[in-house]
């Protein structure tokens, strides 16, 4: 953390932790609203899948939650009327940071069923991170600073997801518009921090150790500095941080947004680097809503480094964007060859929709 | 094949071939109907993604496929008005499998852009497999003789492309509703033939192998086997096949199918074993349908052995169906946790789906 986030913690009367965040001293009384008093519930489990080789978590208690309520029940909103708490309080925090009330992972997991295939308590954390207090934003439209305040956090969050025993991968992502499952439409992503290394970050980092070994340096970088050397499908290019139509787009308007040096987790970028990725961040961001005059819908997911302790110099901090349109008004489904068998099939190429991106002007000020 | 299937082959106009399948010989005359009739073009290619290690496959020309045409223009009905043919002909077929004409991998692709990442043609063949000539039909309202002969073609198929030369997996799947983008309501399927084994077979294959070394049985077998004597989720039992909501179901209404003794693929499946493996088909897609009482969407997948030739002792052919619906009115959304880490959250429990499944009737006769 920088010197210039300020945080405090509450915990709410259901015993969930919140933290605020803010560029400025946070001051005042904080009281944590109480929108849930009973206690949590229920104990998320895992079962194992032996066909795939992998976990599937189940939390049946995640059926109530809640769903697109209108504007004047926004749980992500600043409370106004104490006799209708929301999940935050009011007052000058800027980005918030708390437990999910109907979590998939928990750390409070103490139960799992005996069953025909192995079963374990869903240990785990799944937190809400709230980026403004403004429903109406986006996190597109915040200013640079702000943007660069949520970089904090979510350093913040993981190095505290470290420390809280049993978590070995930390995955921010934001899930954002209707077309991709948004219950709420206030600006906020999540974070999942998981027991193990859940299989897509698995497989990536084994490719980018397999790649490291054999050519001595990052997968990430050495593929960066390709696309910066071609320049056919960059959409930013700063001084420490790019953003870039990868030339292996899975999703037609797929974008990958990364610090240029390898970084291996968010707790170790330096604050130039946060600076110029929070301006990498707001470009992608900003052209999506501009493409089509109307925010674009996507999944932005952030992969680090396991956190195992170890050093990782094959890991490259990065985002990646996966929105899906594949035309103004067509969505990509996902599909037999890519559901199915793994094999995503693109009827678009990767430089022409780089060429829409990059004919979308943009100001960052 | 067994001795009930006929089939016919012809070629098009524009070079693509059409087998015309029946349980009854095919007599008369039958003319390749000519909806297309230049060459066909455009060669896909295949591109390395290096941080997941999996190839992506880029065919620019799809973006011109047909989009929900009218009824009047159903390409996958027999011709009727010889000035506006289809893309099959009339006469007593039952199924058809014919090469899409704007396919994602071709045994024609012969180019590939030198680009960043490494590049190959993407070889292959993606064929559409027409399950009846009635467009108002649908997979599990077929008789039970007809969804024999299905599965005989779906063996037919794989036999033939095992030989077409570097193909190593064969997949077949129907995408059904257009909640997972289906652009033909005709009753229809797909197979994909890919060069390698795509990434979620191989994973489930190194899966099987994995275990059929350590415990000397199949993988799929032994949960077959704990599935049948626990009894709680199973949707069909035969004296060959069942049906069943597995114990680790990803989907709220995930389904598998499969003959008991293990199968490696569609060809090694004796008559009995076709016969009792339509019931369960059968039933499962009855079930989808009269659980709402109106068709119910989803993705259907059938693994199998990979192509390469060798004794697959730990391979069991099965079906997995993925119903993208979590209640009546709510789809399932895959997001953060399940694309970007491969965890698969879930909010019900298959104990309690199995139930809802078990609990409609339906009729095999």
């Amino acid at each position: 953390m920088t010197a210039t986030v300020h945080s405090l913690d509450l915990t709410r009367p259901d015993g969930r932790q919140l933290t605020l965040y803010s560029r400025r001293a946070l001051s005042g009384d904080f009281d944590s609203p109480a929108a849930f008093t009973e206690p949590l519930q229920g104990s998320p489990h895992l079962r194992w899948n032996p066909l795939r080789a992998e976990w599937v978590t189940y939390a049946a208690y995640r059926q109530d939650r809640t769903f697109l309520p209108p504007p004047e029940y926004n749980p992500l909103a600043p409370t106004t009327n104490a006799a209708h708490p929301t999940e935050l309080p009011p007052g000058d925090w800027e980005v918030a940071a708390f437990e999910n009330r109907f979590p998939s992972l928990s750390l409070r997991a103490s139960e799992a069923p005996e069953l025909i295939v192995p079963t374990a308590p869903a240990k785990g954390k799944c937190e809400v991170i709230v980026f403004t207090q403004d429903p109406n934003s986006s996190l597109g439209a915040l200013p640079l600073a702000h943007i660069e305040l949520l970089i904090a956090v979510w350093a913040d969050r993981t190095t505290r997801l470290s420390k809280a025993g049993g978590i070995e991968y930390v995955l921010p992502f934001e899930n954002r518009g209707k077309e991709v499952g948004v219950t709420l439409h206030h600006p906020h992503g999540q974070i999942y921090a998981y027991p193990f290394v859940p299989p897509v970050p698995a497989r990536m980092q084994q490719a980018a150790l397999d790649y490291h070994a054999s050519r001595h340096s990052g997968v990430l970088q050495d593929l960066i500095r390709r696309e910066l050397s071609e320049d056919r499908r960059m959409l930013y290019k700063g001084p420490h941080a790019v953003a870039f139509v990868p030339v292996c787009a899975r999703y037609p308007y797929e974008v990958w947004v990364a610090p240029i040096e390898p970084v291996a987790t968010f707790a170790a970028l330096g604050e130039e680097q946060r600076a110029d990725l929070a301006r990498a961040l707001k470009t992608t961001l900003l052209k999506y809503d501009g493409l089509w005059n109307r925010p674009l819908p996507y999944l932005m997911a952030w992969y680090q480094a396991p956190l195992d302790g170890k050093p990782h110099p094959e890991s490259h901090l990065h985002a990646e964007f996966y929105p899906p349109y594949r035309t103004r008004d067509r969505l990509k489904y996902l599909a037999g060859t890519e559901i199915a068998a793994g094999l995503f099939a693109m009827d678009a190429l990767p430089e022409d929709k780089a060429r829409e991106l990059q004919a979308v002007e943009v100001s960052l000020e």
